[in-house]
């Protein structure tokens, strides 16, 4: 979901057919990579299974072919990204909490496993990552679904149970960000003014 | 002081809070984190001791209203930033000398444990890192001090006097670039044209 | 010679001397620590043996100086530079192939050792990274090079031979790539549109 998410940005900025992939495969291991580099937590998960890799790349060639043909439902695109934070989000914050970490970690590695990817993207296209910018809600989104994650084991829910209100919560306030605008969709227009280099 | 110096940065790119505080904290524990990555010295810092996490968001919290109510004194702030990295620079180059490295690792690391936070904070708001650019002494002065430190020891004074003259050197340096103007200072007006994006 | 290309490139941005320095070795070193960090290898390359920087940094001083008296010859230049993906991106995938991994890591490991240092270099200038623009073939060349590595070693030619013959694939295709306009080249005349900071 992520790298659909890369890959339709990538597109937008006239990378070439592996640039595009470069940026999906970032936009999507790069937050759980950055988990595991920080958590010492060795092999990283895709060096492990490598089939992440290819996952990625199928996403990534889907959409630049779908994208080729007629124009992407952005409200289709909006759901997948909002799917992908909040799964990532909360599969990162397991991971710290298995690890025993105290609460401010395990909000912190379940906000970084699904919001960093997309601010490396950024950076790549060097624009200012949409993550920092008013409006938004993205980061914001996964810290209070990562905590909400965490009270809801507080209070006894079965585990399963939390991790699927955890993500609900990321998923329902990026999904409230855009429908009442309090934030502009992650997926604009393609005809917005992007700073064609070369 | 990194901390606020992120957090002043920040504010003059229209971030939201919450960006705000992530651009704080990558400032304050970007050039620590990347040391102890470099290193292989877990768990890192501030995973180690939350409690960096929570006086860092504290002091990002505090500049944001400080800030709404009255402009910052940019004399104090630029004090508080040459103080953070002089005693950044020392502990960093200190980790590195306590693993036995020879001194250009020692002095990198000080100068990366004091300096790559402000790069990090400069790549996240997409601008031409302030470290890079010239007339700043930036990075020249973490590494000069650093390498005093090195000397100081090796003329055996005693290693507390080291670290504090260490130090010493590095906010030396700093405050002469920034008095006698051969460098800009680092908090410039907010005035300054930002590209605010959206 | 990854150093010399992050010389000239931190020279194009009017960066200060030390500046120059910090890019020439973020440029040379940075594929190679992402790659270390990646697969757990610790003591990272240049922390195990400092002769590297001493080397980078002596490079970045002799381009400086060079390019103060005279225009640099940019066919020398392309040269060095695509000798230097060759040779990085064929070491690196042998890295990851002394500790068993699967083929599509191997390859991308080589990809991230040759090309990761010039993204770097491209994002502390803040611009869109030259890996990812159209038209480049800078990654490609690296990744059919390790994969081709492969190849290599599967019809069982000798080693030292697939070695040699892995980075001739790769600087083949960047020649291929920039004789034949398929590709801009890396280095451009410094008199381009660059953004001066200050």
């Amino acid at each position: 979901m992520c790298a659909i998410s890369g890959a339709l940005s990538a597109g937008r900025k006239s990378f070439d057919l592996l640039g595009v992939a470069i940026v999906a495969l970032v936009t999507a291991i790069g937050g759980g990579t950055l988990r595991d580099v920080l958590l010492d937590r060795y092999p990283i998960f895709w060096i492990a299974d490598p089939t992440y890799l290819l996952v990625i790349l199928a996403s990534a060639a889907l959409t630049v072919l779908y994208v080729r043909f007629r124009d992407p439902p952005y409200r289709a695109l909006l759901i997948a990204d909002a799917l992908g934070l909040g799964f990532f989000t909360i599969s990162g914050a397991q991971v710290a909490e298995s690890k025993g970490l105290p609460a401010i970690i395990v909000i912190l590695m379940g906000a970084i496993t699904g919001a960093a990817g997309g601010l490396f993207r950024d950076v790549l296209s060097a624009e200012v990552p949409l993550l920092l910018r008013k409006g938004e809600l993205y980061a914001t989104a996964a810290i209070i679904g990562a905590a909400m994650y965490l009270v809801f084991e507080a209070i006894h829910l079965p585990r399963p149970l939390c991790a699927t209100l955890g993500a609900a919560v990321v998923i329902g306030l990026r999904f409230a960000a855009i429908r009442w605008r309090i934030a502009l969709p992650v997926f604009r227009a393609p005809g917005e003014e992007d700073s064609r280099a070369d």
